[in-house]
């Protein structure tokens, strides 16, 4: 019985997990810092200050996970602990200045590796493949929600 | 300065990672083997018996971490040790039928789950994402076999 459906589906997570994978090891070949400890400081940048316990649910990943990544960036001085008012055994974390001047500079090394060798896909594919990714996790964590 | 190759790849990363993470809970709701250990039966069974370190290098992870999952799988009885005639001291990982019977079972858990709650993407969107996906992996493993 064939089942394109399931077919495309399986054939979309395995490529999903493996270009994981991979961009971690890109990540890991470029910085000194891991594709985790990006991962964290990107979305710092990005949505403000968070508690390690936010990070990990909007991550969906443990927050043993996020504590140890959280401890590895302060001890770089890339984020520093802010008194947290709503919660005073959760501070909140922030970038510090050294921490936003290394993201930049990571970037800056991954746009120029993306510009001596770009990859094989347009602009327009990217984000179709993009917006196809984004529903099928909105869809799972729907689900999620509804249990 | 808009750079829209940029822009989308930046998309298209950012939706692997959070899509990854969403589908490992989806794995760990499901069953009682978390996404990582169903990810090295289902490689075993697909591309037949191999060691530690040949399953970590296809992963692009590390040794260790494939060890820790092969080392849980032994103990459950779903792999087992074959001699290695080529390196006896990296034995090759066979699935069990016990191993096998087991994969199944996630697999239709996995489709009864896809059936009532078919994801919100065609079979050619998925297989044109999956396709995405693929190229630019492909792409960075050019680049680190290179270096």
């Amino acid at each position: 019985m064939v089942r394109p459906r399931e077919h495309a589906f399986d054939a979309l997570t395995g490529e999903v997990r493996r270009l994981f994978h991979q961009l971690a090891a890109v990540v890991d070949a470029l910085h000194d810092l891991n594709a985790s400890q990006r991962a964290v400081l990107e979305r710092l940048l990005r949505d403000g200050d968070q508690t390690v316990p936010e990070i990990a649910r909007a991550c969906r990943v443990s927050r043993q996970f996020i504590q140890v990544l959280v401890n590895e960036l302060l001890e770089r001085g890339l984020v520093v602990a802010m008194a947290n008012p709503a919660h005073a055994r959760s501070p909140r974390f922030r970038v510090t200045d050294s921490g936003r001047k290394r993201f930049e500079a990571m970037k800056a090394k991954e746009r120029a590796l993306l510009d001596r060798s770009p990859v094989p896909a347009t602009a327009p594919e990217m984000q179709a493949a993009a917006d196809v990714l984004r529903r099928v996790r909105e869809h799972f964590e729907a689900l999620d929600a509804s249990r």
